[in-house]
């Protein structure tokens, strides 16, 4: 605890010296943290040391080292095997949090590993093309926001323990979400996508003069099939992570797509008649819908922002809800202010 | 006509010097032809007669200078008018074409014009985020390929003419396609691409968590929604204008999201049981439709690459379906090399 009776992150241990490990670990280093990490085979650890960050030989041995918080830095799918070894062992002053994409399955397996009275989700917006602590860097967390999700019974100084570590020893702010809200945005912005874009690419593969097609294919269809050259079982078990949110949005958008169909179609087909004139007023009302998200772009891209500070008091009882609807009024929190009160700027604000 | 008996393009007229036409027209001249140009605003005429290019006061101007070919590079809701005021002074000597991006429109505004005899479509895949005189460039036509249109009354010699302008004037390759192959290519790699870029950044707008999503994106969803910050009336009207074959597609994609939620929906709902099985399998066999355009793609981005080259030779009758039908199996068309045989490369066979 400081002066201010806020708990503080000392020592952070991370299992997995990947891209995103292996990142977070030299950043919290570079900001005065004491990390101790551990690595399913060693080959990043002459470089780590070099870079200030003890080495250990097992995932147990981090639990030994004290630490007041340990990141899971695992793919996910190493997860529950990690959380197995990490039971016996953790001891129960260490707070659990993780790095991982999607969070209502890594609850679950928190759970199943009997660590959920420990457990912080956290979810970075980090990341490049490239994997491994060859292409790490204390930079790919420059300006980034984390995801940090909790539940009813996430105690809230744990909460402030992860919120400490990632403000202050990373530098970073966050947004607090339940895991459903995550899993359900992340479904929308890149897990749906990621369909459609493969839905895309089946089509023009699937068509007769896909050559003919391919040929004259442009930026736009560049841009919006990217995505689906990524490797296709990585993004299907992407996928089937958060495969009810997906279900629901891909509902959404084929219903979406249907009705333009058909609007189209009642505009060409009878170009003078009451039925076109309505329909050319649904496709107009179509393109209209997302004027405040262009506007929204236009304002992030128009150059340096000064961004809106706020306050955000908790009240007490409430905070997850208090701090759910903070995130959703587009305010990324930057600061603790004291045990019960936060900074936050307004940055997605649409 | 030249030794081997092909038409020759030496005087090329352009109607509009924006991007697209002033580009062209700077590409022409720097390759020896005679270029001839008229802008419905002079503001341009300095900086071009600069270039070499001959400016004139009015689009029937153009006529009087007897050009081999005259290039329309007017917006498409400009055509009409353009059109209208050729018919009654273009020479029947001269070949009409254009650089549209929807061609089954424009050849019914030729036809309304009464100049069908005289024409052979054209569409360059080339083009930039800027317009204006101002931003054009030669370059902008480096190694670009143009679908040249064509229908079972076109006269060959006039298709032979435009095929040396682009091959030989501006140094392209050319595809030959009718015009309904066209639009529905450009429907799939463009205008129905936009249509589901817009439709996401609908969902995401109305969201009530738009601003936690919005906070959560990253790259998936910067490419997959760029087209949809630009300008919707722009956007609508091109989607309008190849209303039936976008309106297919959306069908076609509508349903491939649909089927997909209905997997992922039965994939979970019975996790063990013989659906679920038999889901995953589906799912499975989504993400692997489209692997021949992934391979496509990785060997286009290999580097360097020596596309084997073709020999064509037209039989005379049929020389529009035996042109398509080498578009169809990705040959590009890059020399003349007599009245009836062309030098294609092999250059998207997928």
């Amino acid at each position: 605890m400081n002066n201010e009776g806020l708990p503080n992150a000392d020592t952070i241990a991370i299992a997995g010296l990947g891209l995103i490990g292996g990142s977070l670990a030299r950043r919290l280093v570079a900001n005065g943290r004491r990390v101790v990490a551990w690595n399913h085979r060693p080959h990043p650890y002459e470089q780590a040391r070099a870079a200030g960050i003890e080495c250990v030989g097992s995932i147990e041995d981090l639990a030994l080292a004290k630490p007041d918080v340990l990141v899971l830095c695992t793919p996910l799918k190493a997860m529950p095997q990690a959380l197995a070894r990490l039971a016996p062992v953790l001891d129960p002053h260490a707070t659990l949090t993780d790095v991982g994409s999607v969070k209502g399955q890594v609850r679950d397996e928190v759970r199943a590993a009997g660590l959920e009275d420990r457990y912080v989700g956290a979810h970075p917006m980090a990341g490049s093309e490239f994997s491994g602590y060859g292409a790490s860097s204390p930079e790919l967390y420059d300006d980034a926001l984390w995801a940090v999700t909790v539940d009813d019974d996430t105690d809230y100084d744990r909460f402030l323990l992860v919120a400490d570590m990632i403000c202050t020893g990373v530098g970073n702010r966050i947004i607090v979400l339940d895991d459903d809200t995550h899993d359900c945005a992340a479904a929308m912005i890149s897990h749906m996508p990621h369909v459609v874009a493969t839905a895309l690419a089946n089509e023009l593969t699937d068509m007769p003069e896909r050559n003919i097609a391919q040929a004259l294919a442009a930026g736009c269809w560049r841009d919006m099939t990217r995505v689906a050259l990524t490797d296709p079982d990585r993004t299907r078990a992407m996928v089937e992570e958060d495969a009810t949110n997906v279900a629901e949005l891909l509902r959404h958008m084929s219903g979406r797509l249907a009705d333009m169909a058909d609007l189209l179609e009642s505009e060409s087909s009878d170009a003078r008649g009451e039925a076109a004139e309505s329909a050319r007023d649904s496709i107009r009302a179509f393109f209209a819908v997302a004027q405040p998200y262009r506007e929204f772009k236009a304002w992030q891209r128009s150059g340096d922002i000064d961004y809106d500070e706020v306050s955000l008091s908790i009240d007490g009882g409430e905070w997850q809800s208090d701090l759910l609807e903070s995130a959703k009024r587009g305010e990324h929190i930057i600061r603790l202010a004291g045990r019960e009160s936060f900074v936050a700027q307004v940055r997605t604000a649409l």
